[in-house]
């Protein structure tokens, strides 16, 4: 993974580390040792992912140079992936745009707009609710930056709320990959998400991803609980 | 009421009509005509609440001159209520200001500012989550219109999300004044909000209010179905 590369702050070293130890635990789980079960608790994470965009090393070079590179404005709770320091701005059909929309790196295969309703609405663009990845079909935009302009067909999407996780936290929960379940967020306007979309890999810890519109129509900063359901 | 006196559209005459007849269908059930009750089936509509506010006689003098009417810009689904051709400016705090906020009609006997989570980080204001009506502690802010300006205290909400319904819809659902239900919107994000409060009255027609916050998490817009459950 290309993000290893990059160094990490003590804290995310602290996670990764948990996570093996985990992970550990689900194989000896496996191996037969049942009284383990009682020892690993999810420690399940609800986070708010605000407009931002994945972008190809080829659209970065277009938008910031031949020589620019991702660096890391701050690290996110999921292993290797960060808001960087490097912004665009998000243009619509008809020059509705909305600036400083923060990249997250590291680089990838295709570039990727993820939005809110809420921005949607002010770009003038139909974003579709949709998996992190399909955006077939889905509109374009103009992505400005400080080097130079792309417009780009198929990349606009609200992201559909998901929850990574690791296969001992899709075990403990008896949830599968791709698997659609709830999240009850319990405030003074408790709200549940149904079509949570499980993303199950080694490298995941448990976190739910939802956007601007879903944090504050339940209020999850105030929030007193949060709990996965079937 | 005072709204009768401004001249209603046939739309809206007929909505009365039809809710007067829903109500002698009530009483009749309730003098023993069961046979009836098959006959009412509750017509649920869930419509979303922009910003707004509600203005007192007095601010709305200050703010738009002494001989200052609301006029109707466009009725709402309630009787008597309509969206005025008066708009304010909302300005938090730090000067962030929010342009073009329109007044609900009728007047008030108290001004009352209305806005999403979303409208209260745009104005940095950190609204609480109440029913109408309960503003006691609530942050205040100026507003500014075309002939003066009011600063005002405890004003500003995020409305918790309700249904309005008559007697009879409460008595089909099985539902009290003041009880919370749950709404579900079923979408390609389905979701299940909770704490909707139950608003009571002979003149209601059955709404669910949402904001645009919770509209745009659910996708209200496409929404398959909406149902209410205790």
């Amino acid at each position: 993974m290309s993000a290893l590369n990059i160094p990490m702050p003590r804290e995310q070293l602290e996670r990764i580390v948990r996570q093996v130890v985990r992970q550990q635990f689900a194989e000896r789980l496996e191996a037969g040792e049942q009284q383990l079960s009682a020892a690993y608790t999810p420690n399940l994470v609800v986070n708010i992912s605000a407009r931002h965009l994945h972008i190809s090393r080829e659209h970065l070079r277009q938008l910031f140079g031949p020589q620019a590179e991702l660096t890391v404005y701050r690290w996110l709770y999921q292993p290797g992936e960060f808001a960087s320091e490097q912004t665009v701005t998000i243009m619509g059909p008809r020059r509705k745009a909305i600036e400083k929309v923060r990249i997250l790196g590291p680089v990838r295969p295709a570039t990727q707009v993820e939005v809110s309703y809420t921005d949607a609405v002010a770009l003038g663009i139909d974003a579709p609710c949709r998996p992190s990845g399909d955006t077939k079909g889905a509109p374009g935009c103009i992505l400005i930056g400080p080097e130079g302009v792309v417009e780009l067909p198929e990349c606009v999407i609200r992201a559909q709320r998901h929850v990574h996780m690791s296969p001992t936290d899709a075990e403990t929960y008896g949830f599968k990959d791709k698997q659609s379940v709830k999240l009850r967020v319990s405030s003074d306007c408790t709200t549940t998400f149904e079509d949570v979309l499980c993303r199950v890999a080694p490298t995941f810890l448990l976190e739910v991803h939802l956007d601007t519109d879903e944090g504050n129509a339940c209020d999850l900063v105030n929030a007193t609980s949060v709990e996965l359901l079937a």
